[in-house]
């Protein structure tokens, strides 16, 4: 049963501290597509500041041209140490202020959560999370698109998971990729 | 010498996880005095996603209010959680982002230089911040006070550090302080 025919425009932002990687994703109802998928170098900013002022003004940027309603971030790991993670904070807070003040809602997904929406497996490998998004989408397996990915992945992660609720019952993920393509597992 | 006569307001902010402490500082060379102190109280909105709207949606106020041209924070201690880092630097960055983005020029202090600054002494505590900020600036010792000193106490620095630029040879901080209160000094 698939009731929910709205559709949406997922902004999905990975603010790392020299490259951001982002993408667009359209939905409709179970549909997808991906409307654009790139990074943008801060390599050459001269400070922090200077760094967060363009991940501001891209997100905006990204905003204005795409009209997104809904921004998807990775909640990172923990784990990294505490200068790091105020970093990382700091970036993902200058993404997440342009985005509430254009009015999009924000949602955030653990690693984990977003590994086994993907693959049906917490536990993943980048590999296997990139492989299957690969299979899912046409996109360039250029190395820079690489670092968008993450973002990607995030954004997908919000659209399945909205699927969740529209479940017909069907597998999904690494569990479907899997019997649905029985040629392709060896042993 | 004393060649700068530019007029400065410094917003100085302290986002917290349950409050947000701003003051508001208008400088002329030398001379300065608070505009506002106060705090927002961000205890009562359900989520992290909701508080950090209300700190972009309030620092947004406060520009369109006061007109600031520079922004003063503190750069945390590293010594807190991950976690702990994490949130603070989403809220930092979701003030910073608001600052940047309507022109403000954004500078951070380190807990041992704003305590250098305002008394002289990197080691110097809470109480002596706040006792030194009471001698040089009228405010209220009311408890909600409290916690808006911080976020003062980053203003006031970066007026300081200004001055050190055109340095007189007279001493400052809490030096001055002490040579100019003899009669406070016990012993």
């Amino acid at each position: 049963m698939n009731t929910d025919t709205t559709d949406h425009i997922i902004l999905g932002i990975d603010p790392g501290t020299n490259i951001m990687g982002y993408s667009l994703l359209k939905t409709h109802a179970r549909n997808s597509e991906i409307i654009t998928l790139d990074v943008i170098n801060l390599k050459k900013q001269p400070d922090q500041s200077a760094k967060l002022k363009m991940i501001y003004e891209s997100t905006q940027n990204l905003i204005e041209t795409y009209h997104p309603d809904i921004l998807a971030i990775e909640e990172p790991f923990y784990g990294k140490n505490p200068q790091s993670m105020l970093k990382l904070g700091r970036a993902q807070g200058v993404v997440i202020g342009a985005c509430l003040h254009a009015g999009l809602e924000v949602f955030e997904y653990t690693p984990r959560r977003i590994k086994q929406s993907i693959t049906g497996k917490g536990a993943a490998s980048k590999e296997q999370v990139a492989a299957m998004l690969h299979t899912m989408y046409t996109f360039s397996t250029e190395t820079k698109y690489l670092d968008a990915t993450d973002a990607l992945a995030a954004a997908v992660t919000h659209h399945l998971q909205n699927r969740v609720v529209l479940n017909t019952g069907k597998a999904s993920g690494w569990e479907a990729f899997l019997s649905q393509h029985k040629d392709r597992i060896i042993g």
